[in-house]
């Protein structure tokens, strides 16, 4: 390896942690919050379907500001800065140690991801306070991953526990995404919409920092404020689907009280409770991809995005990654080098070992194996957005072709790393972990792969 | 559902359909050879590294043709018809029953995957032939997928059975496929540029059809004309990282003798042996793509190539293909609709139930479930170029957004089909399965999805 080699592919792996953290800067929850929304003398500005619309403060009476989520200080500190005192009062939910110096705001901090009872009470302040709200009040809500857990609200007699046997169930079972959702959602006093009916007649704008593949609505933070499309019978028939039948009892009683109609069901498309309801979504994983984009634009790199909505095993995602890097240098397609290759989503890990790693840090780990050996002419990266790839320090990984060579000097057998999901500790050794430290967003992850031919 | 989305998607299902089958066309073993070589009077003319290369035919004695695998009975009839009788002997190893009518080639008919005597005995006559030839003769080879099978020969005194017997353990223990290949060209006397060898000093143009990721000339049919990295002292260090002690005397002796210099080594990059060698890639999967792209294009669809390296678990890479189409129809990334997004390669399916299928037709029911519900404007199409997914009679399939809801028409349940492996039973109810017989080539994997908008 020449020593002009080398300096390049250092360079190309500072491009890489540089336009990751462009990717980040438009869903940090502050910017992104002030980026929607603006006031301009008593007018409220705001972003919604690409067009600007206006609300006149003065026609309000009151303004407050709801929410959970683990992003969600920065994001009510915010929208403190646009509007100062106009807030008469503001209570949001968020994970212990998520907190801001807010002015207006009050913060209760609550447990994620499982919720506790401060994560309860403090829901049901929440719901008091959207309850009171009149024709003439304006309410900000505030919404980012971890919002589901962090507004927990058991419907009737159903305490916290009881929901979560029937969860646990249905994660067991194999039951889709939407099916538990649907039984979450008719269990519960705040998701589904019902925050919305809470709310009625105030005017609504729910801001969402969107932390789900595809950025469904209904789906961040189980959607409180937005339209729900199952019913209680719907969720009748996916226990019996499955075969659910050893649920507690108050959950049974709930759920036929439902089917009976001796209480409503959750708001759906087109009920008056949405009239004055504005969902936006302020942040999302295609927001940060783009940034990505224009920044390795920026840097000299034709950028393509693939996708944001990537899901997947995490080591096979990695491979169809490596490939597509493969045929960019052998035939310059998809992309032409210098290229930048862009994903997003989620990835899934089937934890088969007992090491320590995230997804970011094995889709890496793999990625490695699979450019060992390639001209010194790729980096790939990978990083959560909250800076935090599973239960360990780092938001991710960078490696190169050389990876592999700096774990084989230190003893080290890839091979082993990646069955026993050990991803952090060869990456550790290798030097190859992107430290962020905490970033207060998140969108999912962002994985960036640059390329360059021998002569660039 | 209108019925001009049904006309729209009727018509994109044939444009996939006809798409793929503008693939097939280059990489048709016929049309490859006569793409790459041409005779005008005296002169044979062929394309190597882009450039044309011209022989003069009165220079050569004699002209013979060798070659093994399935696709390689039509690739001699191209020579044929080159070449006529000119053609002074010819000698081909083929499966039972993939022949056609030649006029100067013998053709031997052997077994495959498993290789068995009528094929050692008709490897033994070609480097017969091979040894024969002398300075002023030419021969073509002719190599495609199955050649390494159907040109078996055990080094000294190892039996084909004995040979087996390591090749199984190498599979079990994990070795990758260079580590195999090290080994199975260190105890073959025809694999590994022994061919080359034998022929030496006759001039060789080798034509090859790939049919393995990433087109290494080393691996594909076992390079019996390409130089070998490996040495035997790589070979026994291999079986001792994998503690291979189990092994036939007469391996052992053999590999024992090549470290100890009592027989050749095989041919190294620069051995004279390969001056007067000419290899060449006439097909490959990448081809096959650029003709499906081309076709895309002309059906007004903006083509893009991802890969032809696409390898990992089929179902995650049916994810990762469905996030892209979701992205397309959302934001219109990676490309605009009407998009064509095409990759190649060859996937690999976990069999966990006891269903029937192939790789194509699982990648399509993962697919299918995870673009149900989208506009119907998402085509998707796998295939197998060879005409022929797993022991199935189908080349592949087709689905759309609609193909969920045919399947729960006939009461079929998606996932248990997927979890049992059971693709071609549901496709064959739902009417996806492609069909294209017997195609007479392979050059893997070919998948092409199509996307339009609401309005096109």
């Amino acid at each position: 390896m020449s020593s002009h080699s080398d300096d390049i592919l250092h360079q190309m792996r500072s491009d890489a942690v540089n336009i990751f953290h462009a990717a980040l800067e438009p869903v940090n929850p502050y910017n992104a919050v002030q980026r929607f929304v603006r006031v301009e003398g008593n007018s409220l500005l705001f972003e919604k379907d690409g067009n600007l619309e206006t609300l006149d403060l003065t026609r309000f009476e009151h303004i407050f500001l709801v929410g959970g989520g683990k992003a969600t200080a920065p994001m009510a500190k915010a929208m403190e800065d646009l509007l100062g005192d106009r807030i008469k009062a503001g209570l949001i939910s968020v994970k212990y140690g998520f907190t801001e110096k807010l002015s207006f705001t009050e913060i209760i901090e609550a447990d994620h991801p499982l919720p506790d009872s401060n994560g309860v009470k403090g829901t049901q302040r929440i719901i008091d306070l959207l309850n009171k709200a009149g024709e003439r009040d304006l309410i900000f809500s505030l919404i980012s991953g971890g919002g589901s857990a962090l507004l927990p609200q058991p419907a009737g007699s159903i305490r916290l526990e009881e929901k979560q046997i029937v969860t646990k169930a249905l994660l067991k079972c194999g039951a889709s995404i939407d099916e538990i959702n649907a039984i979450r959602k008719h269990i519960s006093a705040s998701k589904g919409g019902q925050m919305a009916r809470a709310a009625y007649p105030a005017t609504i704008i729910n801001l969402m920092l969107s932390d789900v593949v595809g950025d469904r609505m209904d789906v961040i933070a189980s959607g409180p404020f937005v339209p729900d499309e199952a019913t209680f019978q719907d969720a009748l028939q996916i226990l019996h689907k499955y075969g659910i039948e050893d649920i507690p009892t108050s959950v049974k009683d709930h759920l036929r009280k439902g089917i009976d109609g001796r209480i409503p069901e959750t708001p759906k498309q087109g009920d008056k409770v949405f009239n004055k309801v504005h969902n936006l979504i302020i942040g999302s994983n295609i927001l940060a991809l783009e940034a990505a984009a224009k920044s390795a634009e920026g840097l000299g790199y034709k950028a393509l995005i693939l996708s944001s909505m990537i899901e997947g095993e995490t080591k096979d995602v990695a491979l169809v990654h490596v490939a597509i890097a493969k045929e960019i240098l052998k035939s310059g397609r998809p992309v032409k080098p210098p290229g930048c290759i862009i994903s997003g989503g989620e990835t899934t890990v089937t934890i088969k070992g007992k090491g320590k790693g995230g997804r970011n840090q094995e889709f890496c780990l793999a990625a490695a194996k699979g450019i060992m050996g390639l001209p010194l002419r790729v980096v790939i990266l990978s990083g959560g957005t909250d800076g935090n790839d599973g239960p360990t320090d780092a938001a991710g990984a960078v490696v190169d072709p050389l990876t592999v060579q700096r774990g084989e000097k230190r003893g080290l057998e890839i091979s082993e790393y990646l069955a026993n999901n050990d991803s952090y500790h060869y990456l550790e050794k290798t030097r190859d972990l992107l430290m962020t430290g905490p970033t207060n967003t998140n969108v999912m992850d962002v994985r960036i792969m640059l390329l360059k031919n021998n002569e660039q």
